[in-house]
């Protein structure tokens, strides 16, 4: 999906939600259980009841990867359960030297035919740019994350009081373009949003941690929505995990339709 | 595998050799193309012909990932290949927020037996620490690597003029001990193991790059070697490609043969 599609997606939708679909057998329903593959099952009934609040999926490839070859079945049905207008998302963190790097994105982006993946910058430049070979495919470069260990390295200062993500927001821009490249930035940390804009204005941000892991809604999109919305925020658990019995789906709708019916009274505020 | 059982095979063997099994249809003989699992075929008779010269064999993951379900199948048979007494490593450089690291470990240590898996610490403590609660395990963390893109974060000099990869070996060190913990220390930047080794003296280090990608085995053992050895130096595809016909396994075993023999010699001369 290209920059144009997702756009127009949004604005048709009036939504920027992405679902994050970390799904795993110790949480879902019990009633699943005794089906054949209740992970697809459990993906299936969660898409069915909200694929028209959302413009992105998810899915958290650590959940299905441990599972071992039937969770990646279950990923591999999921995926092409999901529509071609929907933007998917392998939330994978993959990155390594070029050669290696190339045949993550082959897997990802030919074999299962993800629109992105996201990727770790640790390893520079020809760890990243294997994955922007790809026509209408994206990478979605860790920047700031939201968990508390993105203090550890991620906000070090180098010798010109410059933070880790900003100097791989400012370095790594110049790998891609905002046609191929979006960034994770975590949404605990609102204050630097305005940071972040001044460094990447037009590029996509993925925005993880509303929900489960904090951060509003109204901040992120005061200080980091561009003229495209440039916004994809994501929410996992505090949707998929709304229910836990056989209305499981429609909490999980409930859940969705109440970020969807916010996000719809920000982008008509801001005039989309 | 503990650490005494490891530098236990490193004294048997007169080796710290790693072998990488970074197995790709386009480059094995095409006398296995019509096998059932030509990749497993083809990684079996390198294990046999190479298993007495080495002492740990590490899959690079990206390489069965990108061959899908029949990829993590022949993955699956190499490791139970593999006998219990040598070290393997799953090159994955995974590393999420805590939850999902969690279930990458349990994919790679309890899934599938791996002792080791590499790991990428841009997202911090909660990304590593999960991979270091299972008994004889070991998380294996990137610290400098030996590509290119090395220079574009990890080398970046933090306020006191110390290098990110540096902070990454200070500040990583004091979530686990030299019994789970090991680091990826890259094999093109010799100058540095002096650096290293005035930070983590006691650990095991992981150095690539032996091989296609440079780097001597005499600097490293002369700037990184410990009372315990300290060391697995991997070679990839100069030991696996080195023949290219029926014969591949002996040209294999060629290649292993002459590192294993400097490798003793180094050993030797140690007092080992």
């Amino acid at each position: 999906m290209n920059r144009k599609q997702l756009v127009s997606k949004i604005k048709e939708k009036k939504s920027f939600l992405c679902i994050g679909l970390d799904t795993d057998l110790s949480k879902i329903p019990s009633h699943l259980l005794n089906l054949d593959d209740p992970v697809f099952e459990f993906n299936k009934q969660i898409i069915d009841h909200t694929k028209d609040l959302c413009v992105a999926y998810k899915p958290n490839i650590a959940f299905y990867e441990s599972m071992g070859v039937k969770g990646w079945e279950s990923l591999r049905k999921t995926l092409n359960y999901i529509s071609n207008d929907i933007f998917t998302i392998a939330d994978a963190k993959r990155g390594d030297i070029g050669n290696t790097s190339k045949m993550y994105a082959s897997a990802f982006f030919e074999k299962m035919n993800f629109d992105s993946i996201t990727v770790n910058p640790y390893m520079g430049k020809d760890s990243v740019t294997p994955f922007l070979d790809f026509e209408n495919k994206w990478a979605i470069v860790l920047a700031l994350t939201s968990n508390n260990g993105a203090l550890d390295f991620q906000e070090l200062k180098d010798e010109g009081d410059v933070a880790i993500f900003e100097k791989v927001l400012s370095v790594s821009k110049g790998w891609g373009t905002d046609n191929n490249l979006m960034y994770v930035i975590g949404a605990t940390r609102s204050e630097y949003f305005t940071k972040v804009r001044q460094i990447i204005p037009n590029h996509f941000l993925l925005v993880p941690g509303v929900g489960f892991q904090g951060g509003s809604l109204e901040d992120i999109a005061k200080y980091a929505m561009n003229d495209d919305c440039g916004l994809l925020v994501n929410s996992s658990r505090s949707i998929i995990y709304a229910g836990n019995d056989i209305d499981y789906a429609h909490k999980a709708r409930e859940q969705a339709k109440k970020l969807q019916i916010e996000m719809r009274s920000i982008l008509e505020e801001k005039g989309f």
